[in-house]
């Protein structure tokens, strides 16, 4: 190992000169000098270099990896191939061809693919290596040797067969530093983030969660500041005036907020060039797969029998959609039915026992409980997502999202809900939320950062005591000397439930909505909490930037132009906190428990109704799309329009002219 | 006039077979023969013949009438320079070139144009007159005298001059008689109507104010089943459980037929070949000015300095949204504070007055009044609405329908509320129902046909009497022997609150929702109004058929793809009416008066609370656009962009060359 002590310095910059972006890691062999030419991993690399792809071989201490950095014109060339979609000068987003690159816009810092789109590229130029010569080849692997088929793709073979350990995308050395200092250790900036290098580098769902977190975190501030003056000042016999009054504008604080967003959203995808509603591309999966759903499949078949077909689509869209309503009233009445009584069972027996130990002992339990069910939960729900057939990926995670988030709803907060109810004591509804709030938010801050080093660490000890029994008792520690050995070994982004559909984003965004409906939902019970959720936010800003850069391993980007089911729940979460929140200002006008409508419960109801009409009608008097994007987005359509319109008039009457359907002119 | 009796039956021939659809009605005059070139009617007639128009003039009672029709290319030459954006065989909407007229789809009647496009080329073609010569042009109308300047346009003069009266279009005979047989006459077809035929004739938002009233109409069948089987059995003990079951199946079919109608609507304009969101022209005014917004001026200089225009544009998207905010808060303000309290008091006095004759007097007295308040309320929303920046005319349409239907909504409902409140009994409100159902309603229906033909007999009576003293003492009645003047005779499909932006549509859309209103917000004390409202509603259909087609003059055609504010009126009326029956509800259960929450009336909350639940959540399960329909749009724009992709992406990369603003390839 030594022998590359000396050149890991000289290594280390070769690495940062050219931006190598994939790893395939390989096992190391013993490849006799005659054999070289039939070794699997040979020919790998063969067949990569003939792609047209740099390839670096490195030597780590268990494993071979071989990293793969693409010239502009291979990922042209894929990209044509693929049909990717591009922005072009004039606006309009047209099909990517090798030949016209300068047609089409460039990204911000000068590249003409994003990195979603090289990745997408490198993912079809890999997995896409076919055997096409007439024979098929032996390929050899130690002592193993198979047949690689003619037609058979080599990359999903040699996976089959556990020679390619994993493919997975490598940092770039020098924009992950830059990102490092300008943005995750860049703490004096508070929410400001470099959104658009973020985008750059990690692709547009991870830069837009950073974007949503950052506008979340600025908001809060005015709740905060409004909740700190509630905490500090005593208004006395007001209070039961000033209580309602912080409802009220918190509710329209978070009406706001979320239509804000929206526009937030938009104006991002407009500074990104990227098209708001994706339609078109209905049938792009994430990944090697081009498999399409019933409806896309159509889609391309919709011929000439039209009502025939139109009958065929009416039933593949009913019966999609029966299954998802089936689904998710089979979730919604598990939830209600398992869930409900487990965690007010669990509830209930905490507050009935009196000794301390027996609490400790049974929160342990119960947490070991809830890890289970979640689990079980996540896997049931995956399952049943299959039979749904939803348009794309990015709407199968949402589905996902939706089942899942039902039962961390009830898990968080029907034991509040238990205590408010039982209660009906402000003092003691506020300790059991300060407790949830500081548990949930600060150590999970602390787990985020800690628990992947931690696998990190582990990880490295049994490559290194594998490496020492097999070695015998070589002496000294075993130095991982190449960072993309490192970097194999670091834990990838992803999801606590653990699935393929989502990654670490779930739990990121997990983590913010918990923490919103907890503010908003008991916000007359404890309004200092804005003020905690503001801080816990900005170090949760900067943590989970630190995570993502030093921490993970670089998360597979994913293309997505808005926050998804997310922005769904924080609606809903807003809805339900205009009832919770009454709820609670009639308990604490109702303090006799007498339950009787006076004056002032009958004017809570009213104001209830109001608020929710205000949540529902706010929508029609703030567009989601800020005046200046449609105003561009028209400018762009009209001048793709003024382009095309006469040459495009000239192939269709050309064309019907010769398939001779053509009307006689009157 | 004896004279033209005998050629009366020939001219109806003649009449049938050349279309004429725009007529326009001047005076007569004593022209001398050697006055002729210099006769303003004799010019203007030149005129349309040098725009390629055919022209049949037709000498009335009184005035005389130019009756005009176009041939193909006249119309098709107006549409290119109106830069008319019309559907293509590839599915792609492009701007109208005449020389490839092949490349664009036919209506389904085998017309190039609709009659919305017809009619904005003939209003181009007719209002696009102007002095083109290097001279003014002296004009004579009997003894005056008058100048054409140059560059002025002629027919603007003329009607400035008040010689011509009025430029309206005309029926097309053949299609009228087919349509009365076909449509108006065909009673027996309940709600099933030719729409594709009536789209033909008179547009896209009348034909989809009948696909509206007939689809409501269809699915009222279904609630008033229901409503008469409550009302002929008497549950006796169970009414109590009935009654909530009946609301809540009562919500849940306007939630699904209000999202249903969505659907259809959207499938209705892929069957018209209308793209859905018509975002591109934006500048499209009806008529002849092409007058635009800020925002769309804006648009077309969106230039080079970008972050300005940016802040342009959001101040303007402001200051429209922030206008818009005071005019419809100063509506709401002044009906609460103005017109509420006389509805009440109304209201109050009607109660408290015992003598029936006192009763009747104040209800003429009301009657009379209301009338005149919703004539200064319409005027005063036309005049905040000009201070608006809305998009286009039916934006601002939209705008108007709002704020007036806030001044019908006081006036129909307050009463009712007023009787339910007071008198807590369902006895007495349901008496208070069927008066204003009967009177609103089948009266209403009556006038609807009748008060047309009234006024076309009064306007005929006047002119009999003015000719008769202008010749003095004439034998036997006069005969309107032309049907164009007949027609110039009927009145206007107007509104009547009458003024530009709205159409008679307005009073029939608006006649729907009270009644829509009425029957859901009071379903629980009245479960029969489904019944009678069908009932009225199959009748409304063909009465408003033969109004438009026996009584009126044809409407202008105006483009819409919705039915626009009405059904956000309607969905708001759902909300209402969720939050009102459960009032009735709780009043119902709660005899006694003592306003105390039991189970029972915590159980009506809770469904308050579901219901409104779904009905905001509703529209995410069933989309608005039926998958066939965007199956379609997503093969359209394929199709579009595979056949234009590279000669454009040519182009693009050309132009850039030349200006001269690449980018170095990498």
């Amino acid at each position: 190992m030594k022998l590359f002590g000396g050149g890991q310095e000289m290594n280390a910059v070769d690495e940062e000169q050219t931006a190598f972006e994939i790893g395939v890691v390989v096992p190391k062999r013993n490849v006799k000098e005659e054999e070289k030419t039939s070794d699997c991993v040979e020919v790998l690399v063969k067949e990569f270099r003939n792609l047209g792809l740099v390839v670096e071989r490195v030597h780590g201490v268990v494993d071979e990896f071989i990293k793969l950095a693409a010239p502009l014109e291979t990922l042209g060339r894929a990209a044509a191939e693929l049909q990717i979609k591009k922005r072009t000068a004039i606006g309009m987003d047209l099909q990517f061809e090798w030949e016209e690159v300068d047609a089409f816009v460039r990204q911000p810092d000068g590249s003409v693919f994003s990195w979603c789109e090289r990745f997408r590229c490198y993912r079809h130029l890999l997995y896409g290596i076919i055997n096409k010569s007439r024979s098929s080849v032996t390929l050899r692997f130690d002592d193993k040797e198979f047949c690689w088929e003619v037609g058979e793709y080599l990359l999903q073979k040699l996976e089959s067969e556990r020679i390619v350990k994993e493919v997975f995308p490598l940092h770039d050395e020098i924009k992950r530093k830059k990102l490092l200092h300008t943005w995750a250790l860049h703490w004096w900036d508070f929410t400001n983030q470099p959104i658009d290098e973020i985008y750059a580098y990690f692709g547009a769902k991870i830069a837009i969660y950073f974007a949503f977190l950052g506008m979340y975190t600025r908001w809060l501030l005015f709740p905060a500041a409004f909740g700190l003056i509630m905490h500090m000042f005593d208004f006395g016999s007001l209070q039961l005036l000033v209580l309602p009054i912080f409802f009220v504008c918190i509710i329209l604080w978070a009406i706001m907020f979320s239509q804000f967003w929206k526009r937030k959203n938009s104006a991002l995808l407009a500074r990104w060039q990227i098209s708001y509603p994706v339609r078109t591309d209905l049938g792009y999966r994430q990944g090697v797969g081009w498999s399409s759903s019933p409806s896309v499949e159509l889609a391309k078949k919709w011929g000439t029998d039209k009502t025939k077909e139109k009958e065929m689509f009416q039933r593949i869209e009913w019966f999609g959609r029966l299954m998802r309503f089936r689904n998710d009233a089979f979730i919604i009445f598990s939830i209600i039915c398992l869930q409900l009584p487990f965690e007010l069972a669990y509830a209930h027996i905490y507050e009935v026992i009196e000794s301390d130990i027996m609490k400790v002992g049974l929160t342990t339990i119960y947490l070991f409980a809830i890890q289970f069910l979640t689990q079980i939960g996540g896997k049931i729900s995956v399952k049943l997502i299959k039979y749904e057939n939803n348009e794309n990926t990015e709407k199968r995670a949402d589905s996902l999202v939706y089942k899942v988030f039902g039962l961390y709803f009830m898990q968080s907060y029907i034991g509040v809900f238990y205590h408010a109810l039982l209660h009906r004591n402000f003092s003691t509804l506020r300790k059991v939320l300060i407790q949830r709030l500081l548990v949930s938010q600060v150590l999970e801050n602390l787990l985020e950062n800690i628990l992947p080093y931690l696998k990190y660490s582990y990880k490295k000890y049994r490559v290194r005591s594998k490496k020492k029994r097999e070695k015998g008792s070589s002496i000294g520690k075993i130095q991982f000397a190449y960072r993309v050995e490192k970097e194999y070994l670091k834990p990838s982004y992803s999801a606590s439930i653990g699935m393929e559909l989502e990654d670490g984003l779930f739990d990121d965004f997990l983590e913010v909505a918990l923490q919103f409906g907890m503010i908003m939902m008991f916000a007359c019970a404890f309004p200092l909490a804005f003020a905690f959720a503001t801080l816990n936010n900005i170090t949760e800003i900067r943590a989970d930037a630190l995570k993502l850069l030093a921490m993970l391993r670089r998360p597979t980007p994913r293309f997505s132009t808005t926050i998804g089911a997310w922005l769904n729940i924080f609606q809903f979460l807003i809805v339900m906190s205009i009832c919770t929140n009454c709820a609670l200002l009639v308990w604490l006008y109702d303090e006799e428990g007498k339950w009787k409508i006076e004056p002032g419960l009958a004017a809570i109801l009213v104001m209830e109704h109001v608020l929710l009409l205000i949540k529902f009608g706010f929508s029609r008097f703030v567009p989601e799309e800020p005046a200046w994007v449609e105003a561009n987005r028209v400018k762009n359509a009209t001048n793709a329009e003024n382009m095309c319109s006469k040459q495009l008039l000239k192939s269709i009457s050309g064309a019907r002219t010769t398939f001779g359907d053509v009307k006689k002119s009157q």
